[in-house]
Order: structure tokens, then sequence, then C-alpha cells
């Protein structure tokens, strides 16, 4: 396995399982001069911490995040920046009966096949606590937009059957909620289907929505670095995402030339604007100055108590009920991983979509 | 820009503009021994080329690939092959006049703004035939996963209003309809609908599927380079593509984590198996064994002759009517360009995955 | 092979054989609005073009390269620029024989081990036609240097026993003589000696140096992507080297700190500056603002006349006399390919120091 | 700086500081089932830990490794290794005094042009100590080369005037003195020149050499990822490296054809053989079967106590004499480093070695 890594020249490193000694992430890439310390970590951090709500894992974890590197006299030095989270709660005895058998949804079976065993303690690796590293490098990244005049907003689209309403969207409510969302009553709606589900022994799935603003047009590399492209790729590398869209997305097949193509005009302020914004803020692989809007499907999280069907290492079919201290909906604490990963995505193509043009590149080094 | 390349150990890098002198990709990293002449190229490039009906441009390119080097004898020779597609049709005058506006749905702006002017030539770059580098390339991937037992099968799902019906989906006649469906009757009703399009000088959109078969279990390489993050990746990397899904994609939105867990049961020849395939063959980022299915949502073709609002280089509002030669669909000629993009990523990820184990790598070099 | 690409931003892709149909490369990462024609590069090729003198090859090319995309109207776009060059002397009669044997010095027998056969014709891949992708790319990359001030000055600075001395030298004479040397003397000693090695059907080895003046300080990237550690790479990467020193070099093994260091003192211009430049111009793996000096050991051709012992494929003893068109010394036409090497690890650095501080990229985007 | 990361394949990110509060790295490609634990890597962290002799500074670092993700039940998992040593014996108050001037032959200036300030406290990143990452990487790699029969031995060639006789060559005395030299009088003559260093406050340089045994011939990827080239790379970005070659080296500058080609005969074993070895064990950019030999020129120990010259951040000439706890000479602790950054490289090749012929893939995969 050699994928712990991403980005190009904003380069974030991951490692770290579920329960061992802990998770972190090497952050390279990150220029010298950004005002640094652990508290800016922390606040991303703490909004994937288990155990915040009836909704997630009870799994007890501080998750406090210590930087070892790339920092002196609270600015980063420009080398690489080395953060880790000790994990406190592992609780493996929880785990033991795991090891006998295969966990229908996730990726026990592969690690076998794939390897030849596996930490079987809570997932290892494929743990959702993998993205601990992934939203402390984000918290870099989003630091550097703001310097930037960048600015995300993501939040939870639906839950199950439960969607936002948009004529009811507030900002200020996404983290005044259990699940992240920006209309309280689709908020409390959720919670309600929520506990349904939890009654049942079951899951849910749901949908995150991510939107960048202020992001400056031409960035992105076609025709295989595009915008579009790196930022799917990011977000289609974070677990239980099963789909990935942006602008009118899967809409767009039953749409028309006439009606999807956002026309120009000039704006009031003398500079052409799109009329429409269909696109979701990237045409032809590159940003074109509208707000960016992404989607992405979660599936529900696949260890539920209720009964299924599996086989155990002996090769016998048997029916399982997984204990343990799981999250009946996986995407409120996976908002913040969507963001860290759009955050991590633009600060490695804005820093790449500086040498497009030549006489940039010379004004740069008179 | 330096976003040509895509791949890590079986990489392609393709070059070329709509109405240069020609395109074309280098392969590399295609192992020695595979048999391979112009021949296995043209076929997949023939099922992109331009005028072989009337939902396609009319512009007339035969498409005729070189194969200039890395193949002695009939074989790949292990270095690097270099491909080479000459434009034959490329009528520049056609274009002069949108050198002077930006047109909605293309890149032209973006263009500018990133590089400071545009070969505004028939899209330049970003142009559909792009993809001929591609195409190329993944004729040749295809032959590789062929070798290895590995089949893709890649068609139109739906264009417009008119999708598929998978109880009349027959195979064969894929290739027998000018839209590339599964489904004689569907194909006539989607054709019936891109004239009607025609007519209003209008365009539409559509949806590929993709399925590929035999895949081995275990291939992907978690937490970056996951089996559907790369084909993610790969899909929205062609131009048009809006969104991406794998399995039930967008669906495990509103599904239960018991809806959507594909439970394990021994099989008659004593492996395990899933008893349903929610996942789309991919499980915790690797192959699981089961048939893989991936769609993608295309967009309208942008280029339009009905009217449409737009700016000129002069700042002044217009409207305009695109002429040339455009096909009132894309989705039937991207339908090699996702199976090429899939052949291309199973292959690299293949070769990826014969070092997740210390036994087989000390097996190999005995 | 996945070995045919070099650089992270300014990425070059080559390929091509000894006597396939051409040979050529894809330059990924120039940035749009640099002049460029074909004359620009075939100034570059026809410094390292066969025929050109008795010490060289009297196979007969012209080395026509040919601009395929990348550039419109006169400048490049930003787009991925391929350039191709012809065979057209291949007479690859001559070559029917080294099918049967394995020459030394060579890589034909490393070439069947890894892939099982090889292209026997001239050597194939690992040809010192090779080279000519990398001359092509490099022609780009000196122009880009150029328009930022920096030069390179490369030559012969021995061959076999003959050195230059550097109280003679004489930059304009490089392009004077045939082995390159800048300092007539020494030229025609070199090529008196080189004649009594054509004479023993022998062959000779000899040193290259290379020097860039007004390179920016701070280039370069701790710890593993240094200025020197890539300048070593895209050196090493050069067929027949075997050595690579930068500026004292192998003598520091012998120096003390006193004697290696560079002191400091103020410059009359009331910068910085160092009193000695033992560094060669790169200190701690960046650029120092000193001149940059490098050197590097070529082997002698391995091809030769003089009777040689080997193995042929069916196992057996023999003794060999190489025949073809062989250079007697491969130093004099291998100084562009230094030079181009060099030029392209220039420029891919370059790009790279542009993300180092925060506050510059801030003021990019403003 | 984005320069943390070294390999394809088998791929490390180190990161950390002479006085932050530890270094590391991320090993990312460690195949699945390797027996590993913290006294494998102790071993070598232990070759390169300072305080052993005079000859090293004093500074008192146990440099005591931690690792903390990969690693389950004694076996490596196939996921991320990531390790740990903390620094312990920081005294930055002896640093205090050289924040205000540039210490000659260190990288402070460059530092404080390329990242606007630096981390001043013993060298930051550029310290000596950088290279803890690498070797506890490199005690990995090591373990997986023995596993494959592949070993690898590593000396002082030289320090100043005093080189080893290859007829007194012992290798079990490389561990046993205190300057890791395979031949106990040129220790001790050496020992004796660095007294005398001491003595005058200065340092000294040296050569470091390194062999590989049983390396499998046909491993490196031409044409720009020959074997010769990343190990050059490999060697050339360890701090103090002036020189690299291979084989003969430097020496081949003054051969000929003749002399300097290995010819090859039938050996005993029915196996085809090299007569001779100039090349170093690998030819065309490939291993050839023979011993690998390569040779790296160390500078000396650019921070002495003898009085020099330099300039202040206030713009003035001073004399400075450097203070703190500094090696005489930095080529004994460097051979852990050199041979850790050889096994990394081999690793990584190695397994690039794996996808370059069809029919072994097909097997594999079988």
């Amino acid at each position: 396995m050699f994928g712990s890594s991403f980005g190009t020249l904003f380069k974030i490193t991951t490692w770290g399982e579920s329960h061992g000694k802990g998770l972190g992430v090497v952050v390279d890439g990150c220029p010298a001069g950004l005002p640094l310390d652990e508290r800016d970590i922390q606040i991303f951090l703490n909004r994937r911490r288990p155990g915040q709500s009836r909704y997630t894992t009870q799994r007890k974890e501080s998750d406090t995040v210590e930087i070892f590197s790339g920092v002196f006299e609270g600015k980063t030095t420009g080398t690489a920046i080395s953060m880790l989270v000790r994990n406190e709660d592992q609780q493996s005895k929880d785990y033991s009966e795991i090891a006998s058998y295969y966990r229908p949804g996730h990726a026990d079976l592969n690690f076998d096949i794939k390897y030849g065993f596996r930490d079987y303690r809570g997932g290892g690796r494929s743990s959702g606590r993998e993205t601990i590293g992934r939203v402390a490098a984000g918290a870099i990244a989003s630091k550097i937009l703001q310097e930037l005049g960048i600015s995300i907003t993501t939040y939870t689209q639906s839950i199950g059957p439960v969607a936002i309403d948009y004529d009811r969207f507030d900002a200020d409510q996404i983290l005044q909620n259990a699940v992240y969302m920006p209309d309280a009553d689709a908020a409390n709606q959720a919670m309600a289907y929520l506990e349904s589900c939890m009654q049942e022994q079951n899951s849910s799935g749901g949908m995150i929505e991510c939107r960048v603003q202020n992001m400056p047009a031409g960035i992105g590399d076609p025709v295989f670095e595009k915008l579009n492209t790196n930022l799917g790729k990011a977000i289609l590398s974070i677990g239980a995402i099963k789909g990935f869209e942006i602008g009118d997305g899967f809409q767009v097949a039953k749409a028309t030339g006439l009606s999807n193509n956002d026309c120009y005009q000039m704006g009031a302020d003398g500079k052409i604007e799109k009329i429409s914004n269909h696109s979701g803020g990237i045409t032809g692989g590159m940003s074109d100055g509208c707000e960016i809007i992404l989607r992405a499907a979660v599936k529900p999280t696949p260890s539920i108590s209720a009964t299924q069907k599996t086989v155990n290492q002996a090769g016998e079919n048997i029916e399982i009920n997984i204990k343990g201290r799981h999250d009946p909906v996986i995407v409120p604490r996976a908002v913040v991983v969507v963001e860290s990963m759009v955050a991590i995505t633009l600060v490695d193509m804005l820093f790449a979509g500086m040498f497009s043009k030549l006489d940039r590149i010379i004004e740069f080094y008179k």
C-alpha cells in the first residue's frame, strides 16, 4: 500500500489506526509565515470528535493534537509540519469478537485478501478515525485560504429522507445542531429520524453539500488535473462516499444545452459575469469565478446491531449482531472531513496556478 | 499547466489541440510482451470517430493512428509507446468568429484568464478531440486487461428523458446503434429525442454506465488511492462530466445500513460471496470480487445554434448563434472514453496491487 | 518500465528508439506566452546531431524537429508541447549481427533479463539517440531561463588525458571546435588523442563541466528536493555518466572546514556576498547566489571495433569486433545534453520556488 | 517547501528539526507480513547516535524510537508506519547567539532568503538530526532486503588524507572502531588525524563507500529512473555530500573503451558472468548482477571553533568562533545514513521491477 499521501504541492501524508497508539499527519508544502498553533487545529478536530451527541459513537477521545515540527515562534517555517493525536480510549477488548468474522459493508475481507491478515481492532486503518489526519491538515489549508480571502461552507444537506429547505437556509445554524444542518427544522426532523433508526438497530445515509466563496477564476489544470477532477478525487477518497457531483450534477443528464449553459453578461462592476451557475463554479475544469458547489452521497454506517448474515474465518455461514459504540449516521461528523479535503485541494491547486503565464513568473523573480 | 499525465505505474501523457497538426499520447509502463499493432488501437478510435451518424459532428477525420515507438516485431518492448493521430479536416476558417467572444458552457473565458490568450480554433486543448490520446491508450490498457481475463462493458444508460430498460438489456446491441445503448427500443426513442433537439438547435445530456467483470479482489490502496477514488478521478477528468457514482451511488443517501450492506455467504464453490452488490464491486476502497458498476452524468453539448447571450472581447453584451459541426449529444462518443479511462485506471491499480504482501514479493524474486 | 518522465512542475516525457520511426518528447508545464518556433529547438538539436565531424558517428540524420501542439501564433499556449524527430538513416541491416550476442558495456543483456527480449537495432531505447527528446525540451527550458536572465555555459573539460587550461579559458571557443572545448590548444591535443584512439579501434572517456550564471538564491527544497540532488539526478540519468560532483566535489574529502567553508562579507553593493565559492553555488541544498558549477564523468564509448570477449545467445564464449558507425568519444555530443538536463531542472525548481512564503502567495493572488 | 518525501512505491516522508519536540518519518508502501519491532529500528539509529566517541557531538540523546502505526502483533500490516524520536537534550540556549549571524558553510542565509526567517536553533531542519527519519526508514528497508537475500556493506573509505588499504579490508572491523573503517590501522591513523583537527579547532572531510551484494539483475527503469540515477539522487539528498560516483566513477574520464568495458564469459554455473566490474554493478541504468559499488564525498563539518569571517543580520562584517557541540567529522555518522538511503532506493526499485514483463503479471494474478 502506498496510498497515504494526497496532493502535489501542498501534500499531506496521514497514518494511524483506530486502536493503535495514535493517528496523525505530515503536512508538506505549507508556506512560511502562517500564524499557527494547536488551537487552530483543535477547532477543526472538535467538529469531528466522538461523543458530542447521542448520534455519535460514545467512545471517549479528547482528540488533543500536538504539533511536533514546522512551527517556530508561532509561525510556520516552511518545513514539514507533523501532528499527532493519541488514542486514549482504545478498549480493544470490545473488538476481540469481530476478529473471527467479516462485517458486511466493511473492508475486513478485502484487507485479509490484500494483506494476508488485518488489524481487526475497530477497523484498523479503514476506521473513521483515519480522518483525523485529514482534518488536522484541513485546518491548516483553511487558514491559508482565509489569508487569501477564500471561505468554505459545508453542511449536511440530507439525512435519510429528510433534506434541508433552501428557503430556510441559515449558515449560523450549522454548528448549532448535532447534525450540522443549516436549517433548524430539518435538523429536528433528522434527529427524530435517527432516533427511529437507532431503535431499529439500524443506521442512515445522507448527503453533504459544500460551497466555496471567492475562489479566483482560472484555477485547475486541463486535462487531468482539472479542479473538479481533484475535488472529486479528494471527496471520493473519504470512506463511505459513493457519489460525487458538482453544480447541477446528475441533473445535467436530463438537461439541454439551452437550460444548462451559463450565459455571460457584463456586470455592474464592468466585469464579465455568469447569469446562472449550473456549472457549480467550474467550467472547462477551471474555476469560473462563481461559487463552487459540490455534493457527496454518504452511505449508512455499516456497523449496525441488527442481525446480519455473514461468514466467519472458518468458512461457516453465521448470523451476527455487531456490538460496540457506533454512530447511527456518518454524515454529520464527515462534514468537516469534506470541508478539509476541499480546502487541501484548493490550496494545492492555487499553488499550481502560479506558473501558467510566463510574464507573471518573470515578475515574481524580478 | 502540468496536467497532461494520468496514472502512476501505467502512465499516459496526452497532447494535442482540436485544430493543431495532430493529437497523441505517450504510454509509459506498458509491460513487455503484449502483442500490439495499429489495428488494436484503431478499433477503439473508431468508436469515437466523428461522422459516424447524424448525431455526431460531420467533421471528416479518419483518425488514423500511427505507433512511433515501444513496439518491435509485433510486441511491446517495455519502453514508452508514442502514438499519433493527424488532424485532417481542420477547417479553421469556421472558427474565426468565435475568437471574438466567449461561448457559454465552454472554457474560452477561463483560458483567457489563466493563460492570457487562447487557441480559439475549435476549443483548442479543451475540445472533445483531446480524448483521442485517452482512447488510444485505453486500447492498450484493455488488451492488458483481456490478457488478465478482465472485461469491461460500457454503454449509454440514458439520453435526456430516455433511459434503457434493464429488462431489455442486450450487450450485443451496444455497437449496433448510433447511440451505443444496450436496448434497441430505447435507442430508437433516444434518436427521436435527439432529432427534436436538433430541430430546436438544442442539445441533450445523458448518462453512461460501465461494468467490469472478473476484477480480482483486494485491488485499491487505502486511504487516498482507493479504487473508487481513482476511478472517480479518471472519469471526472473527462470534459462535460458533472457527476460520478459507484454501485448504488446517490441512492445510498436515502438507504439504511440494513438495506445497503452487502451480506456474505459461502458460495457453491466454497468461496465467500456477497449476497447483494449495493457497493458496486468496491468495498473499503478495494475491489471486492463482484462486478464493478459505475455511472457518469454527461452535460449537454454546450455548442448550440440556438440564440444565446454572451459578451465579446470588447466587453459588450451580444447575442450569438454558434455555427459549426457540433454533436447534438456528447454521450455516445464519450462511451469509449469512459471505458478507456476505466481500463487505464484498472491496469495502473493492478500493478500497484503486486507488492502488498511480503511473501509474494519474495516469491517473485526467487 | 515507467521511467520516461522527468520533472515535477516542468515535466518532460521522452520516447523513441535508435532505429524506430522517430523520437520525441512531450513538454508539460511550459507557461503560456513564450515565443517559440522550430528554429529555437533546431539550434539545440544541431549541437548533438551526428555527422558533424570525424569524431562523431557518420550516420546521416538531419534531426529535423516538428512541433505538433502547444504553440499558437508563435507563442506557447500553456498546453503540452509535443515534438517529433523522424529517423531517416536507420540502416538496420548493420545491426542484424548484434542481435545474436551481448555487447560489453551495453545494456543488451540487462534488457533481455528485464523484458524477455530487446529491440536490438542500435541499442533501441538505450541508444544515444534517446537524448533527442531531452535536448528538444532543454531548448525550451533554456529559453525560459533566458527570459529570467539566467544563462548556462557547458563544455568539455577533458578528453582522456587532455584537460583544458583554465588560464586559456575562452567561452567563444566552445562552439568553434569539434570537441566543444573552451581552449583551442586543448581541443587540438584532444583531437590528436582521439585520432590515436581511432587508430587503435578504441574510444575515450572524458569530463563535462557546466556553469550557471545569475541563478537567484534560495532555490531548492530541503530535504529531498535539494537543488544539487535534482541536478545530480538529472545528470546521472544521462547514459554513460558514472560520476557527478558540485563545486569542489570529490576534493572536499581531503579538505578541512577552514579550507572548505565559504565565508561571507558585505559587498560593494550593500549585499551579502561569499568570499569564495567552494560550494559551487549551492549551500544547504539551495542556490546561494554564486555561480553554480558542476561536473560529470563520461565513460568511453562502449562500442569499439577492437576485439572483445563476450557470450552469444547460445551461451558460447566468442570474440567480437563491433562494426557500425560509432563515436570514438561520447563527451562532445553529450555537452548539450548536460546543458539541457540542467536547464530543465532549474526551470522545474524555479517554479517550485514560488510558494515558499505566504506573503508572496497572497501578493500573487491579490 | 514540498521536499520531505522520497521514493515512489516504497515512500518515506521525514519531518523534524534539530531543537523541536522530535523527529520522525512515515514509511508508506511497506508490504504486509514483515516482522518488525522497535529494536530493529534502534539498532540502526544507534549507529548514528551522538555521544558515542570523542569524534561525535557530546549532545546527550538516547534517540529512542517509538512506532505509532502500521505494525500489529509484531508484523507490518501494509499500512503507513509512523515512527517518532523525541529530542531530549535541546539546550537551545547554546544557539541564541547564532540567531544574529550567518554561519559559513551552513544554510542559514539561504533559509532567510527563501522563507523570510529561520528556526535558528541548531540548524533547524538542515541539522544532521534530520537524518533520523531516513535511518529509521532505512532499518525497515534493510529488513526487506534481508528477506530477499540482499545485503549492504557501508563504511568510511577515507578521512582527510587517510584512506583504507583494501589489502587489509576486514568487514568485521567496521562496527568496532569509532570511525567505521574496515581497516584497523587506517582507523587509528584517521583518529590521530581527527585529534589534530580538533586541536586546531578545525574539521575534516572524507569519503564513504557502499557495496551491495546479491542484487538481482535488470532492476532500474530507463531512461530517467535508472538504478544509478536514483541511487545518486538518494545519496546527493544527504546534507554535506558534494560528489557521487558508481563503479570506476571519475576514473572513467581517463579510461578507454578497452580498459573500461566489462567483457562477458560463461560462468562455471552455466550463467553469463562479467569478467570485470568497472561498471560498479550497474550497466545501462540497470543492475547487472555484479556487486554494486558506490562512493560519496562528504565535506568537512562547517561548524568549527576557529575564527571565521561572516556578516550579521545588521549587515556588518564580523569575526566569529562557533561554540556548541559539533562533530569534527561528519563521515562516520553518515555511514548508516548512506546505507539507509541505498536500502530505501533498492526496495523502491525492486518493487518497480515487478511489472516489466506481461507474462509475470499474468502469472501473479493467476
